[in-house]
């Protein structure tokens, strides 16, 4: 009989969600977007959208060996409470209880970014580190880490929040209200929201006519015009290569990880112009001891990092 | 028979040798000064100042339990090499080999940081905490982490770089080459360079006047004014709180530690003017889930917390 592990991974914007054999073999999966700020109409979306790929793709009961959602963070361990996520708009949701009770058995949950993390380091590239370190860049910014083969979560599960690591006191405003925060300074938002004030200044004519009409400029539009070439398009790429060098270098230097990889819809949108700036930043920044192990890469899991992840915590629940 | 542990705290500017029983009471100590750049010259005096300890203290050979070194970082693990340590001013250097082949027995050697870490870990108001992060602000800042009741050495014994992760980008020049570093902009050495500035623009003159003569003002000096309610002290003791804190919020959010202990030379000595400010910055910059469980408090075990970590240290290698 095959094992499947149903896969979710809920974000701000949608819900994608994946049949997933035990083996890493994607079945099916699909994608709908994240219903507004009602907590219970994304749980009952989650729940009716893998309903829907199981009868999609012919799944039988018992081949589910094991249900996990990922969920942006905040997320209470091991209580499974989503508490005041700023990306959701939610306030506090027993959301492991309500999804457990949605589908009538244990559900897993876990933070995105930990369910990232635990998804690369048994599926990934980098599955032989002990000390691994995954960093998502994307609306948001975030990390999973792994420490001795393990995923570590602190205290209450709130581990990771690289996003809000101050590199520029006194910088950018954060959705978090704190100033230069990462995600303030090197994240899908803070590109859009740049974008935004040079149009209104009259700039980033360059960006603007690599956009198609109707489209709100961002991280993509970017990358088009620093490829042909367009100077306030290349600054602001270095720019941004420069702040996630700052904060990985920051990482390396306190938590010395073997591996740190690299994932998120910005950072793979952009590898072909981020990447090789941010390896050199940090490896330029770093002290000698804790770089030289050291592995900085892209994920090749892509947008399934997740799923994978997913996959990854079924099993390791299961041992 | 007594079980008794040597425990030396290699310092930049001190050596301090403690005879410690396996139970924490320091039975006696000396301190001399860190001879200069050579480091055969600083392993002899550590061998030396063992040795006379002994003899004054009557201690016979097989009451030894362990012998253990704390040294600056960068240090290898688990090889015990240091590497270009720039408060030593030293190359790479063999230290644990050379330290074993003097004391003709093994000698476990950790990084200073990291000792005071385990040290407080055992010892200390918070040993029941399973993650633990013990921060040190002296000339120079560090940290010690503890996961899971262990401590967390990364990759190579390069974890706790706290003192180099940046705050302010473009900011003060560190050390170790990059800009607004947490040891740039809230160290002992960044408080004695900001002092001689002042003074060399005329300013900082009620700190000038709370300093005896002959001495180099610095953070004690610093505090005195500061208490005698001299304005200029007091807004680099509150410029330094803050720093501290946005670096310590910026821990918490990634570690999400139950335990947050200070100590240090120039934490301790201004803790009454510093802790209350540095504790409110914390809980204000840091996410709910993060700080629900959070204890940040100063150590209780002074300058010895490093010589309580030696006995640590012996008594984790033993088990």
């Amino acid at each position: 009989m095959r094992e499947l592990v149903l896969a979710v991974d809920l974000g701000a914007t949608k819900i994608l969600t994946g049949i997933v054999s035990i083996d890493g073999a994607i079945l099916g999966r699909s994608r709908v977007p994240t219903p507004g700020d009602n907590p219970d109409g994304a749980l009952n979306m989650i729940a009716d959208s893998a309903r829907e790929l199981i009868r999609v793709y012919e799944i039988r009961e018992q081949e589910i060996t094991g249900i996990a959602v990922a969920t942006p963070g905040p997320l209470a361990f091991p209580e499974g409470v989503v508490k005041d996520s700023p990306n959701l708009g939610w306030g506090e949701v027993e959301f492991r209880k309500e999804m457990s009770r949605r589908f009538g058995r244990p559900v897993i949950v876990e933070k995105d970014t930990n369910m990232a993390a635990i998804g690369e380091h048994r599926y990934g590239r980098y599955s032989n580190c002990q000390e691994l370190l995954y960093i998502t860049v994307s609306t948001g910014v975030g990390a999973g880490i792994i420490t001795s083969g393990k995923l570590y979560r602190g205290r209450s599960g709130g581990a990771g929040e690289f996003g809000h690591m101050v590199i520029e006191a006194g910088g950018a405003r954060c959705n978090c209200g704190r100033r230069g925060c990462m995600e303030a300074l090197a994240s899908g938002s803070s590109i859009s929201r740049h974008l935004d004030e040079m149009f209104k200044q009259g700039s980033g004519q360059g960006i603007l006519a690599c956009t198609a009409s109707g489209v709100k400029p961002g991280a993509r539009e970017l990358g088009r015009a620093a490829r042909q070439g367009d100077q306030e398009a290349r600054s602001m790429i270095a720019r941004l290569a420069e702040y996630l060098g700052i904060g990985i270098a920051n990482m390396v230097n306190v938590l010395n990880p073997e591996a740190v990889v690299l994932g998120g819809g910005v950072m793979l949108g952009l590898k072909d112009l981020l990447l090789q700036p941010v390896q050199e930043y940090v490896f330029r920044h770093t002290f000698a001891l804790n770089r030289e192990h050291l592995a900085l890469d892209c994920t090749e899991l892509g947008d399934d990092v997740v799923l994978y992840g997913c996959v990854a915590a079924v099993l390791e629940n299961r041992c």
